[in-house]
């Protein structure tokens, strides 16, 4: 479980403990779970640190305007429907929020890829990470997909899921085990020797591995995070980050609701027809019968493109 | 003068007016001129939208704390001007702010060359622009340098100052007639003849002229601001865009005065030496007399570096 | 016409008489036309000054390999296709490609809204701008359109037409000689009274229109380029700016020959449904007769809708 | 030693032997060394795989003309030497070029941090990782930094160097053994048991460690590179990323030998005296002996100060 140590929870809860006035938009829903951390995997966290912006500043900004949103809620529903639907994006650059996020270092390393974001990592040539290393539930473990290069199959169990279970286990510790020796640091921060050299950090964290956790602020606009989870809340993308992408699309329910419906609809549940791919809807929608083999669609396609229309392939 | 209309005011003031009570860090300095158009050139003006964060979240970033920043603000202060002076600008990516900003348009052409911002302006292609443009006050009309060819030289006074000016006004108020006439609308809004074909707006607005006012949303992080000070805040910047920046200046400096000062001190009253000039700097430190010729400089960067270190060239 | 002067000419020539060898790739369909300024608009143009890479190398980042793409044409096409369906956007960014544009202010205003590119602009702090401006050809002269507040309607004709455009150009060229007055330079670069001090150029400059042309050396990657287009050469874009993108798209086919067919299949041709869309067609499919009102789309959408099935609303 | 396999030194070769014609500058120097694996450290390397402009596009681009740069080298010089001392950056984007990178996961989390790149990163959801993994050369191996919380001391020795080695060694033998392990993979790539799933590739990798070897491609433009290895190639980075930086500053001079050189001058060998060290200064070349407790600076800015201008502290 997520482990927070007892000096980080009563800074959590100062935190929240806290309040003051402001003359900005703020955003009750969200102010609910502002700093707590939502657990993601066995030892990550999700948690809100601050926000700008709310549904009606992304109308506001549409318009340019001297106050607020429309006057009323429909329309700026109907605003927001617009903008997302027609990709006028920049509207929905105008809000911003702030994570922090502890994750897995192979999940940070695939996150890291959305560059429009501003990160601050916890470094690891300053200091010491803390022995906390990802190993996955027993229904994530799953064997290579046969299909997909890039994909997992059928979930692996029994005792040859406990045999790489155990075999993660022990080397993560084991790994920890040397990571502190190279260091030599023992649990309490003490030298272990203390006539022995202790390896420089920026050194001695090479050896640990990649699903240690690492930490990190990570800031974005309220465009670049719903682009960042139609990619990553995506039934492709990796289980581990998934889980946090997830996590973050509740946050966006909370945070922006008129925001958070167009993108279910206008992008997460919508679906992109290629030129041929519509050519066959056409095709088929004036009652002819098409196949694959004669609708100028690759195999791989038409098995999109039947997926999408909820029929056989 | 910078003229609101009533309804532009009554918006304003019901925005000042509302409050809320948030859990995230709020600066009453900032709060007490939230919303509240800054007068700038003749019809402009910048007022803060929205902002997040303060100087401790900076500090936080930095750690990658679970609270705020330190306890002391001597501590946040040591550890920002550290930041600022080793140009880890990170952390200064976590503070963001958004202006609505009223401006010529050929200050808005030389501001948008900064991209790392999200902008939202204000469309004539969708809308009328207003009858507002942009005409300099006498003590900066000034001549072409001589010595520096993007510059300007000495003001231009008397009856040759007023033939200017009263050409700028005419020409703009003439091109302003005009476009009301290709858009066949009145001041009022009206059809001039209800007969005759408006022109479409996306292309009567290309018969304004480049002082003619625009408007738009503007919303960067503090590390993108000031960088974007430090370029147009500086004495080589247009006079016009300079405006904009000392008011912008201003409410940094309201907003997180700790990096405000840092800031002063590691960057806008800072000064690279080159590696000649340092060679000079040294050879002077060593209490050799150095001359432009024997310097290794040209006359150019040795007028420079003997200006950065007040002494006559 | 897009006129160059002699001197112009003569650098494009001896640019375009150079050679020299490479072991880069090289695409000879766009060396064909490398430095050549394509006409746009009435005065402007496109030209490409530099590119790197081809469709081999999408396929190289793609598989981070050592040589250069696969072995077979229909290999690479078949990886580009898939790439481009599924939004694998990174490998597109491994091509680069250098623009040197000549294009009116407004128009420049819309392009430099798209961030991710880097530009150089001629400077009219520094220079004085030449006498070219842009006048519709009467075909695109267009009343404001009833239905889109941000779009053109009917050609205006005959006198009214006449009209438009001699108004265009009495203001462009008035506005002309008064800025060569503020400067107090004549036709051949001299001052016109040398006892008279001549207007800053950064302040005369204002005093044009923006349908004056500017020119800008304008370079991104062919991911972005394609969303530029995908924005810039859609039917929605303002004319102006689409007769651009437009020669654009020509200079892709050139030089990407499979990316570009991808681009028209999986972007340009494509369409995405909404999640309610979506559930229209399967409706559709299905057999069932759906009504605007039983849809549960808006008027607007279903519209749009049909006009994508290319069946009537 | 870096080991390229019999059929990448094939493609290598080819690449190298291929020769085309090209209207667009090219740079001998650079060619000379175009697709060729330059090692570093222990298995890594950085090899050019493609580049535009050269010297003459950062002028041309500065002065957005028809034609190359200036007529006369001398000129060029002055006038880059200029835009990098008043850091006008736009004409140094002008330039590109990219790289193929092999390097340990570690360095890459460094690197990655640098936002302003396309990447394609050499992907383990889809392939296996081959064995390569980075071990210190003794000269490197050194002991935690007392004075500097995120650098290296002394260097370890004998056997206690020995025993650090031998150790990171061990592990990261094991752990590959144990990821092909869990692959169900042996050497030559074939099922150990048929029986028995493969966990999925992208589960597997996570039990690696940061030091084995990643590969990327990884583009940029020059004006960013430099920024990179200004950070990168400066004392206080980690030496494993200054290796890979120092080899890119190589290919920079044989590029852009003006640029380089203005680098070198005005960045790299330059330093920023903030407004505290500059009256230090000020008062210094006055005659006035200056002691730190009445410098106005802390002990910390005085050391950096004196080590500047080349004197104790």
């Amino acid at each position: 479980m997520m482990a927070l140590d007892p000096e980080q929870t009563a800074e959590i809860e100062a935190a929240r403990a806290a309040r003051s006035e402001t003359r900005r938009p703020s955003v009750p829903e969200l102010e609910e779970i502002l700093f707590e951390p939502l657990p993601v995997l066995d030892h990550g966290f999700v948690r809100v640190v601050d926000y700008m912006g709310d549904d009606a500043a992304v109308v506001q900004a549409a318009r340019v305007s001297y106050g607020k949103g429309t006057r009323r809620v429909s329309e700026d529903r109907g605003l927001i429907n617009y903008l997302m639907r027609h990709r006028h994006t920049t509207p929905f650059e105008m809000c911003e929020i702030k994570f922090h996020v502890k994750l897995p270092i192979f999940v940070a390393r695939q996150w890291i890829r959305h560059r429009t974001a501003n990160v601050n990592e916890y470094s690891a040539r300053y200091s010491i990470l803390d022995k906390e290393f990802y190993v996955p539930a027993p229904e994530h473990l799953a064997e290579q997909s046969s299909s997909n290069r890039q994909g997992r199959g059928t979930v692996i169990e029994g005792p040859q899921a406990e045999k790489v279970l155990a075999l993660l286990r022990a080397d993560s510790e084991q790994l920890y085990d040397h990571y502190l020796d190279l260091l030599n640091t023992d649990d309490a921060g003490d030298p272990i020797d203390p006539e022995r050299p202790a390896l420089a950090r920026e050194l001695a964290r090479m050896n640990l591995s990649l699903n240690y956790y690492t930490q990190w602020y990570w800031k974005t606009d309220l465009h670049n995070l719903l682009h960042f989870l139609s990619l990553r809340a995506d039934p492709h993308a990796q289980y581990e980050i998934r889980a946090y992408a997830e996590a973050m699309l509740d946050v966006v329910a909370r945070w922006v609701p008129l925001c958070h419906q167009a993108f279910q609809d206008y992008r997460l549940n919508a679906a992109m027809l290629s030129a041929g791919g519509l050519a066959v809807v056409r095709r088929m929608l004036a009652g002819e019968t098409v196949t694959q083999p004669d609708s100028g669609l690759s195999a791989r396609e038409w098995r999109e493109l039947m997926a999408v229309l909820g029929r056989d392939a």
